[in-house]
């Protein structure tokens, strides 16, 4: 396992990083010059000048998506800062390019104040198709994406909707193999961050802002969900919660339970976990339901390992991670979804089709097994079956 | 003519631009995928949380350059807006990559006012390893640039700096080709937009900011220098002056006159255009000096053509575009400039490091002729050459 971490580190010094920029065209002569750069460079830049969108065909921008973090909630290493975000984001550039064939540009900056951020996001806003959020920390995750929903181009919060759309795929699977309907799952959630809560809501089926929540026309829910953050099981009760968290305690906890972990998992069918490595014991798994399902998604550490997971009775079990079964990444999202806002030159992103994305995914693997509930990232062609289904939804 | 610019938007129209991302790696396996994202990627991140510094060797910000523009003042098309500015900072792009190996990110952002570009740049830095300013109108340019020079980065701005590189080499060598004296040269300069003051300063042997100006150092001078903007020669007499304009008017025009251009012009050694299209006549040609140098540099369409020029008796023609002789483009300067910034981990770019390049650019051509001041863009390895006399001059 040292390993895997050595030579990512030995990897990253030699190349210094792994993303670079490339010239479609190369410039051999004066000619070819006198096309890419003055003068003839002038023209495509009159016709934008007459017309705005033109800038989707006759730039990169067409083309392109930034992802941007402020560093402030990083894998699970928390708040490490822009500059040590960046290993993370230009692995995020790979994937998008590697299986989407997008171009992409990370860029990490140094503030972690939300109203910046949103500034910052809309003044870059004329060089992108599209931007991807990514490690902002709860609850300004919210609000930057909340403010920055009119652009003129779709913002996406990976963590968010990235994780929820491939969890809820994961879900509908793992629910086939233990043979229980979806709709009956109890289902315990470990981590309020902006995974955390994006997850609650697509798993009941909601549509929230800071001002309230709408159920969503046609989707189905999970039976029952308790959030559990840092301080405990997410109730009515709790008197030290931020307006995203008090919107969810109104529709969460069914039963009302106060306590912590310990005291939410006995009996569910389902522990999601999006917070720290270690988190979730044998005995927990044990006091679940029979036929559990254990997705520990921390990175780069999981809540429990899944061999521990099983031999506490666990019957499927996922992590975050490329070096176990199961994989639940937000590769098997994200390059979709982007892939669909540049073929459908897209203006948002909707609940809707966070949905059409999640059944994509999860319609891949027609007949689940424990050990193959998910597609695997390499699985072909992946990013363009589900961004078709995306642009069929839309009818565009 | 008009072939090189329907060529250059057709070419556009079909690739969307002409720069692209690429993965310096193949993703082929879950392995792969381990090491350049989760959880190997962790390494990096971890190293660099503990010193920033390691950001330079880590991730491609070690090798990256961001070219920022707001639109203000493109080629010679004017206030044409972020979007509209896109063709010119992707062709810089290419550039940058093409003679210098340099990986760089077009960004054009949607605000003109000085303290939100400037909050703008700052938040940025952590991605990049040097800034390119691009097509920003005076006085911003200026006020940007002076406010951006402890950031822990360097930030050039091209219009300015490139461009005055690249003129002073190329009048060092017009000037032996006229068998003139530099320090003799009556120089009249038309245009005084960021890249004409820029231009000012360096062939006055000057140091400035909105505080005032130093002499440099051991550099020479030309004789007098008039400067010409749209309201005509800038003189003490005038109160209409920008605070940049004020500073150099107190170190120009020894003669104190008034008037227009055609009135700086007559006896003039040298005219320097840096305005718009057409602005100098082969009546003003025919009053200058015998063996008049003539830099007609405005994008697309420079002041004068040069065979008007030539046959109104001017010597020497130079123009900024790459289909007449005598190229004076910025091409020539700022990929040398972000070379060494890059070799020599750089934080600033001082004035003493401008007139080292123009002296190394001007020395490749060491038996000037009248159509030969310069090298070629295509001269090889221009920029590893000028940049190497760079680093040699810092002794690093």
């Amino acid at each position: 396992m040292n390993n895997v971490y050595q030579d990512s580190l030995a990897l990253h010094y030699k190349y210094k990083g792994k993303l670079e920029t490339k010239s479609i065209f190369p410039i051999n002569n004066a000619h070819d010059l006198s096309l890419l750069y003055t003068p003839g460079v002038a023209e495509p830049c009159r016709v934008i000048a007459k017309d705005k969108s033109k800038s989707f065909e006759l730039t990169m921008r067409g083309r392109t998506v930034a992802i941007i973090s402020d560093g402030s909630a990083v894998l699970g290493l928390g708040n490490i800062g822009p500059e040590a975000a960046m290993p993370v984001m230009e692995g995020k550039a790979l994937l998008l390019k590697e299986f989407a064939g997008i171009d992409s540009v990370p860029l990490v900056i140094n503030t972690q104040d939300a109203q910046e951020i949103i500034k910052f996001v809309k003044q870059v806003a004329p060089s992108f198709a599209g931007i991807n959020l990514e490690d902002i920390c709860a609850p300004n995750a919210f609000i930057v994406e909340d403010a920055l929903q009119d652009i003129g181009i779709p913002v996406f919060n990976d963590d968010q909707h990235g994780t929820s759309i491939v969890v809820t795929a994961a879900l509908t699977n793992a629910a086939k193999v233990v043979n229980k309907p979806f709709s009956s799952l109890k289902v315990v959630l470990v981590g309020a961050g902006a995974a955390g809560l994006a997850i609650s809501r697509m798993l009941l089926g909601l549509e929230c802002s800071s001002k309230g929540c709408n159920l969503i026309d046609g989707t189905q829910s999970v039976e029952d969900l308790i959030i559990v953050d840092s301080k405990g099981i997410i109730s009515k009760s709790r008197r030290d919660l931020n307006i995203y968290k008090q919107v969810l305690s109104q529709v969460s906890n069914k039963k009302n339970l106060d306590g912590g972990l310990k005291e939410a998992i006995v009996g569910a069918d389902v522990v999601i976990g999006v917070s720290r490595e270690g988190l979730i014991t044998q005995d927990m798994v044990r006091s679940m339901a029979k036929d559990a399902i254990v997705f520990a998604m921390a990175n780069p550490e999981p809540e429990i390992l899944p061999d521990l997971a099983k031999a506490a009775g666990a019957r499927v079990v996922a992590t975050g991670r490329s070096d176990y079964a199961n994989q639940i990444n937000n590769v098997l999202a994200f390059p979709a979804i982007f892939r669909a806002v540049i073929d459908g030159r897209l203006t948002s992103i909707t609940s809707d089709m966070k949905i059409v994305a999640a059944k994509a995914i999860a319609e891949l693997v027609p007949n689940p097994t424990e050990d193959r509930i998910v597609p695997e990232p390499f699985f072909p062609n992946l990013a363009k079956k589900v961004s078709e289904k995306i642009i069929n939804f839309l009818n565009i």
